[in-house]
């Protein structure tokens, strides 16, 4: 094999695929990127088992077609580090054994590892599938990721639902104190799907999707897989078995308090209070809800903490006790000015929601005794 | 006490004085600052007793004067957050046992604790001084503060020479590898001084320091004790006790090999060569000194890196082997375009030095088996 490639191209094309790089393993060939290149171009491959990722690099000169596999950190450093000029030419030349990489007055060269080691990405029926903007799922993705479970105890909250009905996709996820719940309209109808996506997985394609709302993203959907294809890129991961939870039953749309806020300033003063939280003491904020103004108090070991906020509210008072971490992660992703909370009693959960039903924000209520406030 | 503060200008005048917050300690009242409002200014005081720095807070509205100490990391985020206006106006208020700190819609309780057990900075007697600009010390610290030895089985090795004579000051760290030495001619002649100040101090000072060659600070010596007055701040911190290494002997003029090269390319070259190094296999860096240029070997486990980089050479050839490391730290602080290396030979040291001997970098160099390469 020999290849002549652009420093920056050749970096670009490692980036995508180093996420799909085994960091933990007893097999040493899924720490290598493969390198093939053949008729179509050059493309690098790397491939966790749970993860893979396809990528072709641009602008490559191939002099000589093959397949060799290297050690994915080590090429990535060299790489980087072999010309700071990003225009600079990478030539690259396999004898099978040893790959010599040279740049400018610098020749490097690595022991190579056997590419037919290499696992080959499972393949894809292309029956079910979705198309989407770049952007949109990089915002369905920000927008509900925090929820997940970090914990595999329950496998199933380690990933997010994706769920197409006709032209509409839903994605949920969950963690036992919390639902984010995320509705986009498709542009057109598709096969119904229902699938757990790894929290892992969908982390990855968001840092490589480019935000670009231009460029599109497609799912396909199979039995045990999701793939998504983008760009010069392909990413295939495992899917997690089982049947998701059933939230519906949670989602009653009663309440008998309902708060407007100006989201940057309740957001302000949530952060504020948590610096009177340590790790071994975790007290709730209590929002003091009452007609035209919102008092957020919080009461730790290390002193107290209290804020008083503008509100627009229907329906009665109420004093209800909350995580603040869970509030704020929902209020950070949301991008309008104001937002509507629905709320009950105490006990019963409080939804932050739009008026269109683009997001729904479940979060569960703590105990709090009501005399220390 | 009953303070009005910009909260800006109360954040700067934290973030000074926290670098001498200690961070573990046996003694709660040395995790706090002391807030001082008196006649001439509000001050805010650190001291962990190696080093105290002692700074005034601008633009401050005095009330009522009083004295209260508080958790240092507590006020310094509480400040941070509570307003992320730079003009919004903080107001601070103790009653003795609470302290009540108001800003904007907010208001944090927070305990106190007793001033009384603050401990006092030294008082340092102003006979031996000498001034420099921000700049310069800044400077120097960056220059030198590379080759102290981080662990302190030889105390002395954990600070720096600071030797006085007339107008010269000459500043000197070594940790048995390697020896930095930076001379400074100074604007005036002042007494004599030898002292050892703790690597841990230049770091925190040079942080602090504006980097501004119109303003200069003023150090003061005395027998156990080093001052820095800059700007409104006093930092004080405890001298290294002991008779500093005699380095003069190890300086020889004497060499056989000069090389003169450019700068950027050399670093950049031995840098590129890291890659290969793993800390279980330290690797040294080979040069091969030879007519007009200069071979880079780096031959590890991992693979190998060869560059050849242009130098003009008066002397013998030479092969030689160094930590690369070492070659990086001096490398990066010289701001020259070119650097003159002196050699005798592959046992021998390597003195990086400039001509008007304002800087002079001595590093030992390692074994290797000149069959291998």
């Amino acid at each position: 094999m020999k290849l002549n490639f652009k420093r920056n191209d050749l970096l670009n094309a490692i980036n995508i695929v180093l996420k799909a790089v085994s960091t933990k393993t007893t097999m040493p060939i899924l720490e290598c990127i493969l390198i093939e290149a053949g008729k179509k171009g050059v493309y690098l491959t790397a491939n966790d088992m749970e993860l893979g990722i396809e990528t072709k690099v641009e602008n490559c000169e191939i002099m000589e077609e093959g397949k060799i596999a290297i050690e994915a950190r080590l090429f990535s450093e060299i790489i980087r580090k072999i010309s700071l000029d990003e225009e600079s030419i990478v030539s690259l030349e396999s004898d099978g054994n040893i790959v010599t990489i040279v740049c400018d007055n610098s020749t490097f060269r690595i022991q190579e590892k056997d590419p037919d080691q290499f696992p080959d990405l499972p393949s894809i029926d292309q029956d079910h599938y979705i198309t989407l903007s770049q952007l949109t799922l990089k915002e369905i993705i920000r927008d509900t990721i925090f929820s997940i479970s970090p914990n595999d105890s329950n496998k199933m909250m380690t990933g997010e639902l994706f769920e197409v009905k006709g032209d509409l996709l839903k994605v949920v996820s969950l963690d036992g104190h919390r639902i984010s719940i995320r509705n986009t309209a498709l542009r057109e109808t598709y096969n119904d799907v229902k699938v757990i996506i790894p929290g892992k997985t969908l982390n990855e394609v968001s840092k490589i999707l480019s935000g670009d709302n231009d460029k599109d993203v497609v799912l396909f959907f199979s039995r045990n897989y999701v793939m998504f294809r983008f760009d010069e890129t392909v990413m295939v991961s495992r899917l997690i078995d089982g049947e998701y939870f059933k939230i519906d039953s949670m989602l009653s749309s009663d309440y008998e308090t309902k708060v407007v806020v100006n989201k940057k300033e309740f957001l302000d003063s949530i952060e504020r209070s948590t610096i009177l939280i340590r790790e071994s003491d975790k007290k709730p904020l209590i929002m003091d809800i009452r007609d035209s103004s919102m008092g957020l108090k919080m009461h730790s070991m290390i002193g107290t903490m209290d804020a008083d906020i503008l509100i627009r509210k229907q329906g009665k008072d109420l004093m209800i006790g909350f995580n603040p971490k869970f509030l704020l992660d929902a209020l950070r992703v949301i991008d309008d000015e104001e937002v509507s909370l629905y709320l009950t009693n105490p006990k019963a959960p409080c939804f932050i929601k739009d008026d269109d039903g683009k997001f729904i924000y479940l979060i569960l209520p703590v105990n709090f005794n009501p005399d220390s406030y």
